[in-house]
């Protein structure tokens, strides 16, 4: 790292990367960047030319010299990394578009990051993910691999358990959103509050306390029911029930809303899928508007629709991790990590998304203490189907995935969920190589 | 005990009962009663002299001098008894069908003994069976206690959590069911077979050895496809997915059908719902024509039509367990009981069902050893559901209820099962003084 | 199996093999062996003729016709062997005898079977012990062994663990002893008795019940008072402190003298090193003796004096076992083998001794559930110091071997420990190829 | 604390108090104090004067205004505290003397804090610790208790499990000291280094990351191996084997030395005992020098001398921990405080001194996952010593204290242990009320 930091970012034609470069300009003092290479597939190259453009465009408006690289070499790109970063989709949004509607044209819940979906995207995404790391191994052995894509845990947990690489670290906004919106709503400034997150990425739990050291998750639970709780755009507003959270003590995150609202956001999916049509689509028309802005070779800045995609905080979250690993600067995040501990409840070697210390040893977790009995068990049996679908990723084993489905709180086991996940494993064929005498079979 | 064995049943005005004399004629040898008590209340006086001078024509009819007590005083009934059995139905056969119907009037499945309707059966059984605890402790502290209730895991644990009480031990007949059909399924004995079950009551799994030890659990997997598995009678007939046993090398419980074919199960359920009326209603046309039968004076033994009642293997598991006690025979029975450690996958000092050598000192739970991914996620989330279950009966929190509830598998989340919820306290007012409060707010 | 078992016998030449041979002769109505194979080394060649010789004259004035083989020639024995027994000795007495001077030497303990002496043997041992594994996974990969090699619960860990072979058991007549002279001092049968034990080999303790249940493991403690206890004979006799016992509410076993009165255990054994020698030596002599009388062309039953050797008892618990497994016995028996949970205090996948039901499927423990403090404590440092020993046999590692001595309760650290370390290391450098550097080195 | 900050510090009348003002005048601008209130015991009346006086006369030398209270009424001075610390010494420097001669006198280690002399000072602490917590829950409850006072662990621990208080912090310099003396010996600065701490009070082990992450655990060990460590002026200087120290990869605190060389600690200790007196002897005289200086109407500031009595670094530990607390510094502090995972070899609700981010909440521990197994295993036996001293400390039971004696492994076990014990609770029968009747019996 001598000469400055060599960023790698996979999946670098993402409408995102504007959002990232705008984290690192930010952040140059403090993280002082040599080159970015962006890398990306031959499907993605436009994309990619659009974006590395901008990407280059913003930094020649910012003060600082810094080189944009594209190419769809992944090795030459990896070659004495310093962070890689990995934002990559595997199908595209036309992908996320069959998780979220096959099972929604069978009047169930897709859930596009822990639901049916989210384990086919799994099911893509791991392999892929592994390569990369062995491509790591070979060509950057000290580099940090800081994963943002979804499901960011399942992947996460994939690199180290099966990857045997722990220098990694799993990101997410949505914790982030919490500790933007929750001071807001109660009218003192972020840094008046002690936050304190356990659980799985999508998945987790907070405590909030002030400044002198009182509990003060009542008062946010009661803000939120006065006023926006902050939820990211990608998440239908629908309130949680307040006898459930005051008997928790916690704050669930905003995906929990698919767990203690099940019938109602799959209402609401159902609404989106005979009418404006899923998430996906939507963020397909989004990303679209986004391409044609990204085009404007007078556009040098992050345009203010990337909010509408839902990634608000994402450079907060992923910059500050690089700033926070490279500057040793033990800053607080929540981050997707090896457990240690931290929640007790899970094993000590398995990942789990905690809040923690980040510094140039990666993540100090801060050890969260037993979870009450509601949490732990729905975690543990989480965790379970988080294990089984990453097994059924890099085996392609049909009655791990079958297990795996079973056991997901979102989805009824049964002939229907067997036909989704059927039509789930025909319709991504091309992207699931290891359960290929599975498909063939189907 | 020096002068035989005394034995209390609370409910003994179940149709059950009369199974129950025959287990124990046929082990008189072993286990010399000297008096029965068959303990009800006010409501069930009519059926109680009926089965229970039934029952006194069954022991006239043997070679035995055995009295049958009928008495609607507990206390009475408990001095100095030697063997407490409970098989009563706090609201009777009626609000079963309460717990059925509510669920599937709202498109959910009620499931008696781990589903909503079990939960409030837990709500209801709870308060009572306490109650006898603090009477056994007092009139019979040396007392064994012998539990048939449903759910019967949920009130076992109840009894050793809260009553402080470890002489006890929770009986189920699937096990029981599982060990005498599928010896004939593969044209053995059972003798032949090695048997080892973990889990919890009614969600439980197990695997076989031939009497060589050799695992042979795919071969009654393989059986089990070919023909009759051997379900309960309460228990809708549906197979398993194939693919799935085979993955987890285990063979589950008849109840798991809920879980695994849950879609399937839900469907048949709201047929019978809608057309011959719910398990509890058919097994209240059965029970009226068991009294039938019961007041004939002429009749004097078991009469076959109990075994539609779903009770089969009742008196095997209910009178060998107290056989084995008495006699300190060490005989291998699946029961419910404190884990110490034979389900390594949740606490030592929870209650689960496994096969233990069972003697004078009571259970002494085969060390089954850590269960594969799937079983274990799903046992811990069941397991956190139980202790919500009883703590929301022991406490009255409302809260605690919603939490069971939402994390019940079988039980979709939000506003319908909310409604299913508050419809079930209201309709149990009577027997659920401890949600009070609860259900004057509703 | 067809044509009778075939038995294998490692270390056949030991002392032993006449009571191996008197428990096979008693029982071979259940257990029909068709031959036993004696194996030996060169170097135990002329022993190996000698007890062989006696064993063969043993079966034939038997009614039974099964032919004894002797061979130094391993793999030719172990081919379709049922049942291989061992209960080798590397290095033989000789070997022990440096065990347990060379630490006398320098004032402190040898203890041959779990202090310095018995963690050389480990180190002797388990490198054999596996190869006989890799042979038996060769040649007869459907039989179980039978090890009675001490340290006989290490031996054990190391075959599951590094030998990745289930079908072990570790035994040893510790706990066959006190069930044999607890119920003479309390003047009841061993049926009479209901036993549970927990912990590790030559490390763990034990509760006694009556046949109606009632705990009378303080009966068992007040007569251990008054009478013999009936310890092995190479155990000194020398009372346990009465308070602690009381506190513990347990029955420690024989060996556990050296860790609750090691000062005494020390000056006795102190005494013998300078007097009489220590308990090898004194073997020695009895073995000599021995032999001798195995001479004896017409001696053709176990003589008397073997019972000074120490291995009472010893028959019934190696040729019970094989019988319980042969005949899917169900017979409790205290084993060493795979936790599975039946001490909840130590890992699952770890090794411990415990009452089991022992069939054709092996053992099937009986959950202990949770020590009390003090016994929970000590067995997770002597596991912790099984495994550094195990680990350091199979590695060769000094530092891991140094680590293991630090821990171990019976040694003090400090120079005197290192110097009995390295010249224990010096005095087996034959038989501890797996640590030449690190002799080298000293 | 609208007003400022009141500390209350019993065992006021302590020579560490100067050291204490000292740490609170330099940090008077994080930590704006009102009022100190030394409280002390009769027997301590002329000390507290003297130290009272003399920390009088430190604050009047230094710009703030802050009064000091003297009292021997503790509750007069708990009445609102904020901060309450503990420094006491039931029984005096006379009691230590005691601990330490009498097992010396036997040959044996009595090492004041975690030996034989360390548990009867935690017999004789822990019910006046319990009395102090039941004070504060009435006369301010809502102060934090911040113990020095030893065994310091098990004191917090105590606090925590009897007295179910949960804002308490126990502190030692000993991680205080390695993290001063370690970036010296390797020539860098403390903010280069990164810390990890885990285990138990005078038991925990540490490693070390440079400012890139890279582990330099073992450049530290090579620099103990060269240079001066920087023990705590109470431990002797004895080096640990290096190759014990390469195995662990981790670096045990200072008091380890009695664990893994205790044959040496032992003969220093007896040289010590039979010259120049054992450590409490020393540390009388030295206090005795240090009262006599603080008489000198003159001397308003720390003396040098303080430094030989082993205190050093006792200021920043307890003030930063405080300031951290009032200030929610997140100040990163090793700290006794409740487990939570942090140590997940040991139960998540027990007491662990660990690296904690310090702030308003008290502590957020560093969860430091799993410890290699010599370590797990030593940390496990020494946690349940612990829990059984708190025990009979709190029960008064000798069978409870004989097992801690037992299983401690600085003690060997036997009648020399026995002696010792029972000497031991003669020569403090004043302080023992607890075991008033074990006592008289003996
Ligand atoms: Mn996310
Ligand atoms: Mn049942
Ligand atoms: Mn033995
Ligand atoms: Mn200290």
């Amino acid at each position: 790292m001598t000469k400055g930091v060599k960023i790698v970012t996979i999946g670098g034609g993402s409408s995102y990367t504007p959002e990232l470069m705008e984290g690192f300009i930010k952040r140059y003092d403090e993280l002082p960047i040599r080159e970015i290479w962006l890398v990306d597939i031959e499907a993605g190259r436009e994309k990619l030319e659009i974006v590395g453009t901008m990407a280059q465009r913003m930094w020649d408006a910012s003060p600082y010299d810094v080189k944009i690289h594209m190419t769809l070499d992944r090795r030459e790109a990896l070659k004495d990394a310093d962070f890689v970063t990995t934002q990559f989709r595997v199908g595209l949004l036309n992908a996320r578009v069959k998780d979220e509607r096959i099972p929604f044209s069978y009047g169930m819940l897709g859930q596009e990051t822990n639901g049916a979906g989210g384990m086919f995207k799994a099911f893509r995404t791991i392999p892929i993910i592994l390569q990369i790391v062995e491509d790591m191994k070979e060509l950057c052995p000290n580099a940090w691999l800081v994963n943002f894509t979804n499901p960011s845990g399942m992947v996460t947990e994939a690199v180290v358990r099966y990857g045997k690489w722990d220098r990694v670290m799993g990101l997410c906004n949505v914790p982030v959103m919490a500790t933007m919106t929750e001071p807001k709503a109660l009218g003192v400034e972020k840094e008046d509050l002690i936050y304190k997150f356990a659980g799985l990425n999508h998945f987790h739990w907070h405590k909030v306390a002030d400044d002198k050291g009182n509990d003060i998750t009542h008062k946010v639970i009661d803000a939120m029911f006065d006023k926006d709780a902050g939820l990211p755009k990608n998440i239908h507003d629908i309130p949680f029930y307040r006898d459930q959270l005051e008997q928790m003590g916690m704050i669930p995150c905003g995906y929990h809303r698919y767990y203690y609202r099940e019938e109602e956001m799959l209402t609401h999916g159902l609404e989106e899928y005979n009418g404006i049509g899923t998430r996906a689509q939507q963020v397909k028309e989004t990303e679209a508007e986004l391409f044609e802005l990204y085009k404007d070779p007078n556009l040098d800045h992050k345009p203010e629709q990337l909010q509408k995609r839902g990634g608000a905080y994402y450079s907060d979250a992923a910059c500050e991790t690089i700033a926070a690993i490279y500057g040793n600067k033990d800053t607080q995040i929540v981050v997707s990590t090896k457990n240690n501990g931290a929640v007790p409840d899970l094993p000590a070697d398995c990942v789990v998304e905690v809040t923690a210390y980040v510094g140039a040893q990666g993540a100090r977790n801060v050890a969260f203490g037993e979870l009450p009995t509601a949490e732990r068990g729905w975690l543990q049996v989480m965790k379970a189907m988080e294990l089984l679908t990453i097994e059924a990723a890099v085996t392609g084993d049909y009655g791990t995935a079958l297990q795996a489905f079973t056991i997901n709180p979102l989805i009824r086991s049964g002939d229907t969920a067997i036909k989704i996940m059927n039509e789930l494993f025909i319709a991504h064929k091309k992207h699931l190589p290891q359960f290929a005498e599975t498909i063939a079979r189907l």
